[in-house]
């Protein structure tokens, strides 16, 4: 089944890649990778999910807006490759969690990112991951997300 | 001398590589390098250190936290690629340190990762480093350690 | 117009590569890539600045420390590449801000690091960022700034 047959079938419409804000680019390709930027839980122009976890929202949202990071760097990669169908490999995901004192629940929130890649790309889905607990994030978003990807005709 | 004679003669025996908390893979090999997902300092299904620098552990407990994520992250290596001499370079140790207010002692701790990257693969070791303070840490873990290595045969 | 020569149009006089301040290379190549370890704010010896973002120091100042770690990152890279032109793409910047409770500009703070690339390399200054809030950084440095980048021979 084709990527985008499967981001149908999983409900998941592709927003706009979102642009970056301020003096960078949203993602890069060099050799056979691309790079994105940190992902924030955009939903067009607004941050879906703001605070922090273990103070302003429950691990459930942050779920869901590590999610929606996800979702908008996928975005940022067929904006590289055209066809999504070119990953060969989700090889990375770096995930940053805007986390209160005491909050340890970044594991089940990431996983908010790394289940969806799965349920697109499959087994091209499996991905490495880092996981921290950041002090005070850029614009009070709850979850950043960068993301590392092999695309199949890399040189 | 072989990697695994020099880790014999260290003393060090490598543990089976701890599998991934959560919803991710432990390593991920893309061209001619491996990377590794966020290592903490396990020693068999139990966190051996846990707990904040400058707070709970002392700067030589951080060093041998920082030490036992390094071998955690050799056995990852040695899983992807079986036969460590393989290992063209230590490319980088993304070192994230889980500090107390005011602990400026990162240096000396992730020193615990380089020395040993260095006793065990000589100039091979050689790598670059980042080193941050993170405030709070999944699993309360004192020290999150990624590894990134370019294998000699890659493409 | 050369990269010496827009250095020299933009006023800029590259230090001396600043050395490791532990037991780490500054810079390694791999394959098509030179990656940095986190370059601070050194001029010469000295941290030219130090303190946290939102408490010690202005985000005027948090710039112009970020643009210090962007001219000790191109130091890097010339020692790594010996001709700046050989550069083909700066690929990433990992920024890293020392940020006090409810600091949010690290978007202006970081500009400071992109606004040079883009000075100096200009559309090969094209680079991906993320952009983290640090509790405790090393050496109570204001910035920490990673670089990526592409060489044009790249194997």
């Amino acid at each position: 089944m084709s990527i985008e047959a499967k981001l149908e079938e999983l409900g998941i419409e592709l927003p706009p890649a979102p642009p970056a804000v301020a003096a960078y680019e949203a993602w890069i390709r060099t050799g056979h990778l691309v790079m994105t930027s940190g992902q924030l839980p955009w939903k067009g122009e607004q941050l879906a999910y703001e605070g922090k976890l273990g103070a302003d929202l429950s691990e459930a949202e942050g779920y869901e807006a590590a999610k929606l990071c996800a979702i908008n760097a996928i975005a940022q990669l067929k904006e590289a490759v055209n066809d999504l169908n070119r990953i060969q490999q989700i090889v990375r995901l770096e995930g940053n969690v805007h986390a209160a004192a005491g909050f340890r629940g970044h594991p089940q929130v990431l996983n908010g990112a790394s289940d969806l890649m799965r349920a697109v790309f499959g087994e091209k889905g499996r991905h490495t991951r880092t996981a921290l607990g950041i002090n005070e994030m850029p614009l009070n978003a709850p979850v950043q997300l960068s993301v590392f990807a092999a695309v199949e005709d890399g040189e």
